[in-house]
């Protein structure tokens, strides 16, 4: 029986999605509780994978568990039993065989969120990136609307490995929001490259804030400029959903 | 020169508001940080005292500093950069002398707030009180209500010394939200007892989940029944400010 699961955690306190020598990541901990739930060593296939201290609502993953092993109502409440603090399955739903999490996902939506004011409230630390200075929001949604389309984000990534992958995606939407001191960021995608999205925000921000021209930005997007080499902290961004 | 601060820190990381022996109360912290900046040992006074666990975004204290340590317009980030991570001041004025943070007070706005859905979500945990079962909205309310005006709170209020204190108190006004599975109930009075708030609550929401009659609640405002002995957890206490 293959199960899907909605899956939000708080990603200061893991190592990131992906599962890791040391244990540490969301992937370790639902494997772990699954496991022990299905008797047998257990693979969990997320729908991608979030860095270290970025957060999750949404994020998607299935599993495939023994049939009859627990009636179907009660998957949620055994499985969270046994996770650690800082993640928990919000849902689960039987699936068909053929849905896979990561093949069958049409997009993803995140959100970078920044604190535009010069303090941080400290109930928002770990959550959100603190950008004390000035900043101009015609520039931001100027910056964030060039964004949407179909790109070569080329020079918008971090490369995971030396082999070069394609970098052309298309960004449907990018909403900006501001209430208070509190920017959002939403960036709706059909697939995002490695660091994009924190690097897309940087890039903005630091255009609303005149340390870089919106020229730049757009030649960057034309892949005729250099590589950003900005990142927005990872506490500031979180998977929303992932669209199937 | 007489300093007003509006202070906001994260409960959890902090054992209350009061100065302890192990020096981890917010009290202890900023008392540091202004002994640091004043060159001399320098008492913080507070509007009132917050549980180890409780939050709050607008608590308020006072300080004396000596004139022209520092320009007026400094003293914000120089004490925050001398503050542990969980609390910041988020705004200093200069205020008269006869200003005193406890004695001046006129009111206090609380905020609890509760998590009714059967999963928390992970990065709400130590924020928020999770109530996983059913709670009527209607009878919430009627319970709610009822503690609004002048009413003897003796049965919902802990000791704090064997001294009798008076229990009579105003709660002039108490707003209940519903948003999602949150519940926001935001308490505004001229004074709180100790406990008070997080007793009323987790006695609404007792009253809301039928574990609690409502007319055994009205009863015992009029003093004519025993001390509640359910207090709320302290994570989804939130101090919102305090009234001048």
């Amino acid at each position: 029986m293959r199960l899907r699961l909605t899956v939000a955690y708080d990603g200061a306190r893991f190592s990131g999605w992906q599962s890791q020598a040391n244990g540490k990541a969301v992937q370790d901990a639902l494997e772990q509780a699954f496991r022990i739930l299905c008797g047998t060593p257990t693979t969990v296939h997320g729908a991608g994978r979030t860095d270290a201290g970025v957060h999750a609502l949404g994020q998607c993953a299935h599993v495939d568990v023994p049939d009859k092993r627990l009636p179907p109502g009660d998957w949620l409440g055994a499985v969270n039993a046994h996770l650690p603090q800082g993640v928990r399955v919000m849902r689960i739903q039987k699936t068909p065989p053929d849905f896979h999490a990561r093949f069958s996902a049409k997009g993803k939506v995140y959100r970078y969120t920044v604190w535009n004011a010069p303090v941080l409230p400290p109930l928002l630390s770990d959550r959100i990136w603190h950008v004390p200075g000035k900043l101009d929001r015609d520039v931001l949604r100027a910056a964030c609307d060039s964004f949407v389309g179909r790109h070569d984000f080329a020079a918008f990534c971090a490369r995971r490995s030396k082999v070069p992958e394609p970098t052309v995606r298309t960004l449907t939407r990018l909403c900006v929001t501001r209430k208070g001191a509190e920017i959002s960021l939403t960036f709706h995608g059909e697939g995002f490259l490695y660091k994009m999205v924190r690097m897309l925000a940087a890039s903005a921000i630091r255009c609303a804030g005149g340390r870089l021209p919106l020229e730049d930005l757009r030649h960057r997007l034309k892949n005729a400029g250099p590589r950003i080499n900005h990142v927005a902290p990872a506490g500031g961004l979180c998977l929303l959903r992932v669209i199937y």
